[in-house]
């Protein structure tokens, strides 16, 4: 358990003086099986893993859930041993945002539609965080999950752009045996709405199936994702995109790789989901 | 000679295995005694010295002298090479900012005011293109003239703020014999203005003597360089400031270190200057 970048970056010098190399899993903590998922791919691959806990304020809205997010550290540590977890790096918001903090990361043109439009300066805040989160812990490479889509390519983005010296790797969605995807955010959901909630899941198999069979006219496609999404009560329907997984544009009929991604209103409660068909 | 980030960070890479410390002098060419006066010190501090030449198209304005810049290459190679300069870093701007490129690091309030105001989004520019260049150079210590004293407190603000294992020195304005700061742009003045630009630094230095005879009736202090820069025909103020040297505020008049600051514009060429006065 580390509290301080101080610290922190002086552990990450000291083993990489070691030759050994650092795997990184920044999560916001209230572990499930997806971010475990990505401990343990990280076990895999680098000799000492590093997993950071970080409720980050920047990246709420204000009238988002940042003060109700939920927390459990102890259960986080537990759930982080028991996989092998190296160092937890557990800072105090104002041990990240001092005051008189004033310099952000700024992403472009990805940031901006989906989740970008839905909540704006939430890239701005993720891109701010992972970057010092990056100088902190200078792993080799960090873990993604990718039901978080958008902001694994925005990260993407940033490295390259900023010249980052950090390997990503993206891992597949974890989800529950009916499908739902695993998200820290689905203990919002009452017993009725999470009785509902695997219609998201079961909208994007029907997308992928009909792609697969050979259907590109993406209006039908959207008609019958919102159709499904439609019988049940509470789930509302943000938005329905067909994109291009790289650049997040509209797919075009010649592409290969379809991003079906949705995102609902459940009461409160925001949902992202999405299946890459190729 | 490096032309391309990759050579660059695994040859940084290969020196700080060897345990060697890396002084790194972020320039945009047209070197003079004020860049090489931060190359010696890298020399006496560093085990490496990495200097750096690129005019960096994103921290000018769109009618700003970007395309006119001065560009010595050959002359820049040879004196960068007599002071013992390591390694040139000089990336083409399609590597440094390839298509598709989008991410910015922006900065604060600091960067809001003095040059920051007379040119819209040039911090962003030089917040971006250092941040690439500290992730691409892995420096221990990088090294800034004082002549861009915003610039300077805008960098160290942007490492502190997103934990960039950097330090920064800040070193003193070199001047020509009759005062006038060393600077890339001082080429664009013809003979008649260069005759009349050191009446910035003799106001400075007027300034100077007010305050450490006691004055600190800022107004006065103001009124007097204006005085003597409107001697000269050529010379039109900008802004002349009396600032807290850390915070970039308007000073208060408990403050033991005052920081004088102008900018100025003779013809199309803008010329600053500063003391510190403690």
């Amino acid at each position: 358990m580390i509290k301080t970048p101080g610290t922190m970056n002086s552990v990450s010098r000291m083993r990489h003086k070691e030759n050994k190399s650092i795997g990184f899993v920044p999560t916001m903590g209230c572990l499930h099986e997806g971010h475990l998922s990505l401990v343990r791919k990280a076990k895999v691959e680098c000799d000492v893993v590093v997993l950071s806990i970080f409720v980050n304020p920047i990246q709420f809205g204000p009238r988002e859930d940042f003060k109700r997010y939920p927390r459990y550290p102890s259960k986080d540590k537990m759930l982080a041993r028991r996989e092998g977890v190296d160092y937890i790096f557990m800072p105090a918001p104002p041990v990240m945002y001092p005051e008189n903090f004033q310099t952000c990361v700024l992403p472009g043109k990805l940031s901006s539609g989906l989740s970008g439009a839905a909540r704006p300066g939430h890239f701005k805040g993720v891109c701010t965080v992972v970057a010092k989160l990056f100088n902190i812990v200078e792993p080799d490479t960090a873990y993604f999950g990718q039901k978080d889509f958008q902001q694994a390519q925005v990260v993407k983005q940033m490295i390259k752009d900023l010249n980052m010296n950090v390997g990503v790797k993206i891992l597949p969605i974890v989800r529950e045996p009916d499908g739902l995807a695993m998200s820290s955010r689905n203990r919002y959901l009452n017993d009725s709405e999470r009785k509902e909630v695997p219609v998201l899941y079961e909208s994007l198999r029907e997308a992928k199936r009909l792609i697969r069979d050979g259907c590109r006219n993406t209006g039908k496609i959207k008609k019958t994702i919102k159709k499904t999404i439609n019988t049940a009560k509470y789930v509302n329907i943000e938005y329905i995109k067909l994109l291009n997984p790289d650049t997040l544009e509209p797919v075009d009929k010649n592409d290969k790789k379809f991003l079906v991604v949705i995102a609902a209103r459940v009461g409160k409660v925001r949902l992202i989901d999405n299946v890459i068909v190729s």
